[in-house]
């Protein structure tokens, strides 16, 4: 969106935004490691004292999104509105499925859509194809922009400056011998990216995992978000990727972006 | 759990609560139908003054969760995040998904996995069978639990006094002319599912739409998931799916119990 009238930025400790900063910490403290904490658990994981733990965690359980036994606490399936909030304000996703399941159908391998978010793109849909071997990523999981094909392609509607902005905070990590990790670099294969439509990753955040992406683009021009196909380098070659597969990707994204 | 030490709950007017709960509701008052809401909109749906909306948004936008245009409003991917840590804090669900999976590719029907919140059931997986025709139920999505076949099998773990306090508190609607919303009719239908150990409901929810329920059981003996398949009437019959698809699905069911 373009800026029109700068909000004012909430005063430094506000007692909103701490409060509520605060209790958003204090929810994502738990995690598959810590599906049940004590209180002195939860104060350690979100940098809080025992009592002002104590105070958001019983907040959170009078609103329902925390149980407790009066020990361990736990999140509750209402989190799952707050998501679902988000979901539901993007129709577009809902309208997508079937054309992503078509592709799926022809090209029998995943399918995901993706948004940027500061350095990460955070899956808002999947597909899976039903072959015993694939990377298990629901809706909300996230993982770095710069060495992902959708991830690629979002950077590439940004401007100059901004891109060099979001590559330069992020943790450029090789995490395989493959990975792009400089920063000059890793701008030429946006540039790319951007030149030729869509993107192909090949084996740079795992070994074996080839994919490629198509931007879904809205009525102004703008990439909204990212659809990918993901495979097995040892069953779909990078090559076949390109060749056999690409054609459809590009067709359904289109199909998709005519959606919005 | 079981009630060791019942905490204080926070004092009502407690500033915590209030900003808290009033930050979940202008995030909750995002949809399908407003995706993006000016301030004064906000203020509306929220039931806040629009000096309170204004201070929330800002809040919300400090902490990435909103973005702005300095006049319409909208949430960002980073609001996923808080159902993800729900979803990573239940690991059960990356476990069964490989079993569910094995379900769909055996009975040609959707699968999917809910849990029990208030009157409603919660979807916290799904994996859709490739047909044309099937419902759009999302993680996070909710179905009125007095109506679902996965709903009656949640119900039925609950004591007689808790389980006739929710089916009183549910808003009990004919959806279909064939949905039970008389409370001794339902608690009958309860105590049926209680007793086989599995639930079939029959185009209560809408017509056409047959869902066969199994449940998901700790090792204490609580049912704390449900598992289901659903189809289309005129594709597979109740019969049909009660005769040759529940002994896939509690098989399903009694392997991802195992799993707990």
């Amino acid at each position: 969106m373009a800026t029109q009238q700068q909000p004012l930025p909430p005063e430094p400790g506000d007692s909103y935004v701490q409060s509520f900063a605060r209790g958003l910490q204090v929810i994502r403290s738990f995690s598959a490691s810590a599906p049940r904490q004590t209180l002195s658990q939860v104060a350690a994981a979100s940098g809080l004292t025992r009592a002002g733990a104590r105070r958001i965690l019983l907040t959170l359980q009078t609103l329902g999104y925390v149980a407790s036994d009066g020990k361990l606490f736990a999140l509750t399936p209402r989190i799952l509105d707050l998501g679902f909030a988000y979901l539901s304000s993007m129709p577009i996703w809902n309208r997508a499925e079937p054309v992503m399941e078509g592709l799926v159908q022809q090209v029998q391998e995943s399918c995901s859509a993706a948004v940027l978010d500061a350095t990460d793109i955070v899956y808002v849909m999947r597909v899976p194809t039903h072959k015993i071997m694939r990377i298990s990523l629901g809706v909300g999981s996230r993982l770095p922009a710069y060495c992902t094909s959708m991830g690629r392609l979002l950077l590439a509607d940004l401007d100059e400056q901004e891109l060099r902005a979001r590559l330069e905070a992020s943790t450029l990590e090789a995490f395989t011998k493959h990975t792009v990790t400089d920063i000059d670099a890793l701008l030429a294969k946006v540039a790319q990216a951007r030149r030729q439509g869509w993107c192909l990753v090949n084996q740079e955040l795992e070994e074996g995992l080839v994919s490629i992406a198509a931007p879904i683009v809205d009525r102004a021009g703008r990439t909204v978000a990212a659809l990918n196909i993901s495979g097995q380098a040892n069953r779909t070659s990078a090559k076949v990727m390109q060749d056999s597969m690409l054609p459809a990707l590009l067709a359904a994204a289109r199909e998709i972006s005519r959606l919005l």
